[in-house]
Parts: C-alpha cells; structure tokens; sequence
C-alpha cells in the first residue's frame, strides 16, 4: 500500500486508502456540484486540480457527473489514476506542499454533500444470484423453483432511471395495486404492507459499442468503468398483482438507491477470482457467454451487508444492527456475462449506464438478501405461514416481516486482502417515510 | 383553417397546416443538428427564428433536442404556439416579409436530416388494446387470454431508452437465444426468424411532478407535450425464451423507431373523443383512474396504418402497401390513465421521457398491429398451424410471416376532421438489415 499525506487514507481497515480511490460528486453548501475522489475520510476536489492543470482528462473532470470521465478510453482512466497516485502520495509533491489547494480542496467528508454520481441513461437489473432465484421461484412455484432459461442466460430486465437516488434520500413508501383478497373481487389501491429492500451491487457501463455491434466476453473489460452499492427497493405486494406478463414495474419504479462512491475497476482489479463454478449437472454454456477470461476471472470477491435501524434503535442509542451478509463470488452469471449477453442482440451501452446485478444471496440463511427471502415469508409475502418461515427479530425485540416506517437500511460492502487492507464500497442508506396518502 | 405565406401548408390533405406545427430536430450537411417547425413540406428553422428575438422561450429553442421546450409551462408552450402560427400566418408580418430570414431559415423537408427529437430520459412500454392482449393471450394461453390484473390496471413495462432510433434508421436483424426446438436439449444462439413490427402511438412527457408526489388523472394534461409514431421492434423468437418471469429485454432492446416530428397535444385537441366504453361487464375502475374528464375526453381520434415495402417491391418501382390499419380510439386504457398509473407510486417524470401506447389493434383483422396477431402465427410463432392461421401475401405474390431482410416497415398517422383537414404524424419508417453473424 502506498501511504498518503493524507492520514486517514492509511488506515487500512477504513478502506479508502490510495488503492482505492473511489470518484463521487460533491458539494458544499450553497455550491453547485463536482467530481471529487475519496481520500481516508476527506474528499479532494477534482475540478479545483484540473482547474490548476494537475491531472490529464481537464475537460472530463470539470464536470458536475462522471459521464465524461466514464467515456475516457482504458488507458487515459489509468493515466488519470496514476495522477491521482502521484498527486496523494507522501513524497514531494505539488499537492502536499501548496497548502492554499489543500485548503480549499480537501473537504471533511462530513461536511459535504453527495450526488448522484452519473446521469444513468438506462438502469438494467439482473437476477444473476442462482440463490436469490431458486428461494423467490420456491415460494411461488414449489414444483419449479427455477425456470428452463435461468441457467442458459441471465436473465435481466429494464428498470427505472429516473426514480434512482443517492444514498441518505428518505425513501417514500408507495400505494398501489394490491390484488384481491381472499373472498374479495377486486384489487384494492392503498400503501403497500410488504415493503423490501434487495441488496445488488451495481455497476456502471463505461460505453463500449454502436447499435447493432454486439461485444465479445473477453471485450467486455473496457466497458466496466466501475461498482457500487445498489438497493432495489422492492413493493412485494405491488409486484405480485402487476407482474405478469411484462415483469415488475411499479413495484420497483418508486425508488432505487445508489452509494454515492464509484469504486473503479483498477482498484478491485486484486479481488478477482474465478467464476463460480457450475455445478457438472448444468447444461453447457453457450459460447458467447463463455471465456477462459470468465472462468478465471470473472468473479469479485466482495462481502456485502444489510444493516437495519429502526426508530426505536435509534431514539435508545442502538447501532445499526447486521440483518444479512452475502459474498458477490457466490453469483451465478458473472459481470462479464451480464454485460455481454446485455449488447448480445446488438443494444448500444452508453457512458453512465448502470446494470445491477440482482439480489446478492449466497448458500446459507445469513446470506439472504432481502427480506422476503431471510424471512421465507411465502408468495411475495402473501402466504406467510409457512413452516419454513423466520421472523426477523432487531436487538430492540421489535419484531419485522417487512419493513416498516422509519426503518433505516444501510447496504455496506467491501473487499479485504491477506494483510487485512480492506477497499470499501462505502454505504448505501435510505429510511422509509410514511405514504403520502 | 388559418392560411400561411408557405403555400403547400394550406393543402388539407397533407396534414401540415397552421393547425399542426409539429417540431423536430434537424440539420442540413455539416451543420450540427437545431429545432425546427414543420410547415407544409418545409422546416422552419426555430433556433434562428429566436436568435432574432421573434419568439417567446428563446434559451429553449436554442437547444439541439426539445426537452427544454417540453420542461416549458403549458402556458408557454400556448405562447410559443401562438407566436409562430403569427408569424407563419399568410398577413403582413416580419417573417413573410424578411426575404433574408426566409432564405436562410426556411428548408425543403427533402433536404434536411432528422434527429431524434428529445434526448429521451426514460421509455416505457404499456399493453393498452385490449384486442392485442387478447389476441396474444388466445395464442399463448387459450383458456386465460386476458390475465387476471388486465382490466384492472394499464399493464406496463421499461423499455430501453438507447437503442430509440429516428425514423429511416436501418434496424439490424438482431441475435440471441432461442429456445430448444422439439428434442432439442439446449437453445441455440443464432439471428432471430421471427422479426416483427408493432405500431405504437408514443407520446412525449412534459415532466410534472416530483420523486414520491403521485399526478392526479385530471391533471396529467399537463404532463403530455406531443405524440408520434413508435415501432416498438420485437423478436418474437428471443422474446418467447426469454420473457419469463421478469417480462421481455433483448427481443425488445436491440431497437425501436420514432417518427421525427412531434405533433404538439394542442394539435391534437380538436381530436379528443370520449374513452372506449367500458363493456357493462368489466370490473368498476378504481377511482385513480376515473375521472369526468377521462370518461368523455380521455380517447383520441387517430388513423395508424403500417404499410411494407420489400426489397422485390422497390425493384420493381412499386409503392409501399398497407398491411393493416387501426384507430387508436379503440385502446382500452387511454393515455391519461397510463400516465397516472406509472405516477401512482411517486415515480417521477422527466421532460423528454417516452411513453409508447403497446401495440395499437383494434376488433376487425384489417386492425391489428403487429404480424405475430395479423398472421395469427400461434404461440410466439412457434405454433404456426393453427386452424386461424393467415398469411400476408404482398402485391409481388411474395408472402410472409415474419419481416424478410429488406423488408421496410413504414408507419403513417393522421386525425381528420369533417371538413377532410388532416393533421399528420408523419412517417415512421426502417428498413431491415441482416444480422450480424
């Protein structure tokens, strides 16, 4: 690890040390915003070193949103985190020395605000957890928990780029379509009971190919600019009555939200590993989802975990409590897979889309990534006797099936080397404010 | 009628008189694309019309893509109508009269390239005939044609905003998955054979309100800025593999076309006509999506006809020929109450974001809008020996099911009053290419 003049960015167990370096968009009162890189618990102001002519990309950097930084080709990404390197290092430097840039340039993390990172052109979400996929099919179809396509490609559809937010946004609970009862003709419209979150990574597409032009695997690199945290707020009662035949729509529209740090592709560069294998059982790949790159390299070995504070936690003093822990090497389908399978029919990526890669849920309950699945609560929530059924229980007593108003989630995640020197993710929070109804 | 100085403008069967004023995106050779207005078969140039200081919302018109006339008050965008229908008015006037203006700023539409007219922020997708749900149910699924929730609520999806292309834009034959044939173990990956079209009235949103604030249905006049012509592309081969259980993505996503001109909601306000009448059977609609106003302005008066030229047909000098023709007032839901719907949860709307209509058929064969329902070829176009089974015989004895390479799809739209005036939505049209394998 190179140290930085920067102290906090040598605490390794905080993980924003120089081998991270993650880009966000910031400001300061009543400014407007811009890029920013995460340094230990200070944000360096982009705009403010490109102004001075510090660092390569000036045009891109002087930005409100990463786009333009996202369209830079691979190799003048790394020439500009090489900068950034040599600029933050603790050795002679134009930096460290000017003490008027470090002045107005280096911000207290606490005392900004964060943005949206990019102007997300199109949001497309997966469902590339096998374990995700065969717990949510269980409660709806016990004879055929996973369908015949799952395993030949990874299914995917359009989400919703408007309604996407940035970490620390309330999130408004939605009304809607609720189907009929038991005993009851028609759907009634009144707020939803059955309100999840989904703990996904997200991943933001650096461009790559012009409509028509579909991108080969092993191409796919290039266009990983770099990750997040992503939750999918997700309406279960919504979702069950509109979903068919298009997929779900409102049940997620209402609100999706982001972490406010772009983790690059450089800086996990170290946590790759290879795919998870596919069980000797599973039909054979086709070959343009498959790869001597994918199958070696195609995982990330990341830890990923949902937090949850209530009100009442919060009003005696209580932490945030951990309510699952997932691991990203345990997906199905990998990113590669994703994105290429994504542009397979010829679909032009564009700088700034984001793909999220499903709910995260491993083997074992702990690794559940959403509540509908950690507490087994049945056909989207609608048949919640079964056996299997858990009921989540906070340190406070209070009991939750779903979430309810007040209830903060807080989505973490990081990776963590042999010498313990962790690259966070950062944090991903929403709170659920009451409906407007 | 008001009559304009652009003497073709005062040809009622044209469909562009003063009563129109369509705007599109434009350019002519190496200059970068402006707003223009169409004008019987001329282009008037707006961002040279407001550099003069001759219209209302300057900054707005200056702009490549219209998104910050559709971000405009309903107010100004009266205003805006107003001024230009003054100054393309055939009266003395500072346009008629200022030869230097008119030379500079007004094209023949032969010589000028289009763009797509909005940068379109989010697209979604609706099902709202319900003869094309019916008819696609009864192929699917023939003992449940109409799903449970259909009457209820405009079913809806996502669509992808990248892959929107201006009319004349050449469609490339898509690649993906197909699912296993009879014996066959695993999908094939190869170009799709089941390439269709569906005519689709898309309508262009102002914006109106904010993330987590519904839109009431009486409200949502609003929100609609304009309308045109969608072809909403599908491969119905990809599509049937991979529609479960998160709706369609690639047999969707490889592209979809837009007409260039955006014909204005006030062009189109002589045409309101009430709602298609509920039959007496269906179920009461809840009260989001009810109202006076829906019940007996909420349809709209459009002629949508989808002709076919195939490459045979243009060498031997023949023009395109209509395959079917629809009214939209036949959709079940209207356009009011799809937009209250996605809004219902608190999803925000952007100015510039799509809303296609779903496949626009009506109750006769002549009506239905997409090949999969014309031809009636089965599940998806797997089962194509159904007993209704038809097939599209073109003036050439060529005959298809699905489109053929070459194959130009060209959709038309027009209102008509009783005095024989039109008012088009143009042409939108594209041409297949093969895939790319």
């Amino acid at each position: 690890m190179i140290t930085s003049w920067i102290e906090s960015a040598n605490d390794a167990g905080l993980g924003f040390s120089l081998d991270n370096l993650p880009y966000c968009s910031f400001s300061q009162q009543d400014r407007s915003p811009r890029l920013g890189v995460v340094v230990g618990d200070r944000i360096v102001d982009l705009y403010l070193l490109a102004d001075e002519n510090l660092l390569p990309s000036k045009q891109a950097l002087m930005q409100p949103v990463l786009n333009d930084v996202m369209a830079l080709t691979k190799a003048n990404r790394l020439a500009l985190r090489e900068a950034l390197k040599g600029l933050l290092a603790d050795q002679p430097g134009m930096l460290r020395d000017h003490s008027g840039l470090v002045e107005q340039g280096v911000h207290e993390i606490q005392n900004v605000y964060f943005h949206l990172p990019a102007r997300i052109g199109d949001f497309s979400d997966f469902y590339a957890s096998r374990y995700h996929a065969t717990n949510v099919g269980a409660m709806l179809r016990p004879e055929e928990p996973l369908l015949s396509n799952y395993k030949h490609l990874p299914v995917g559809y359009h989400g919703r780029s408007s309604s996407i937010t940035v970490s620390g946004t309330n999130i408004r609970r939605p009304v809607g379509q609720i189907a009929p009862g038991v005993g009851e003709e028609n759907p009634r419209f009144e707020e939803s009971s059955k309100l999840d979150y989904e703990m996904e990574l997200g991943v933001y597409l650096a461009g790559g190919n012009l409509l028509g032009d579909p991108i080969k695997i092993d191409n796919v690199e290039d266009s990983v600019f770099g990750f997040c945290l992503l939750n999918d707020w997700s309406a279960r009662d919504l979702q069950r009555w509109e979903y068919q035949p298009l997929g779900p729509f409102l049940s997620k529209s209402f609100a999706s939200s982001v972490s406010p740090f772009v983790v690059t592709a450089e800086a996990l560069e170290p946590f790759r590993v290879p795919a998870n294998e596919r069980p000797v059982d599973d039909p054979p790949l086709l070959p343009y989802l498959d790869s001597d790159l994918n199958r070696t390299a195609g995982g990330l070995d990341l830890q990923l975990d949902v937090f949850l504070l209530s009100e009442k936690m919060r009003s005696v003093g209580l932490e945030p409590y951990r309510i699952s822990s997932g691991r990203f090497r345990d997906m199905y389908w990998t990113i590669a897979q994703m994105i290429t399978h994504q542009a397979s029919n010829g679909c032009n990526i564009r700088p700034g889309d984001l793909i999220g890669s499903g709910t995260v849920s491993g083997r074992e309950k702990i690794s559940r990534g959403c509540l509908l699945e950690r507490n087994w609560l049945g056909d989207f929530g609608e048949t919640v006797s079964s056996t299997n059924r858990l009921s989540l229980e906070l340190p406070t007593g209070e009991k939750r099936d779903f979430l309810e108003n007040g209830d903060e989630v807080i989505l973490r995640g990081f990776a963590e080397n042999s010498d313990h020197h962790q690259v966070s993710l950062g944090e991903c929070r929403g709170r659920i404010l009451a409906a407007n109804v």
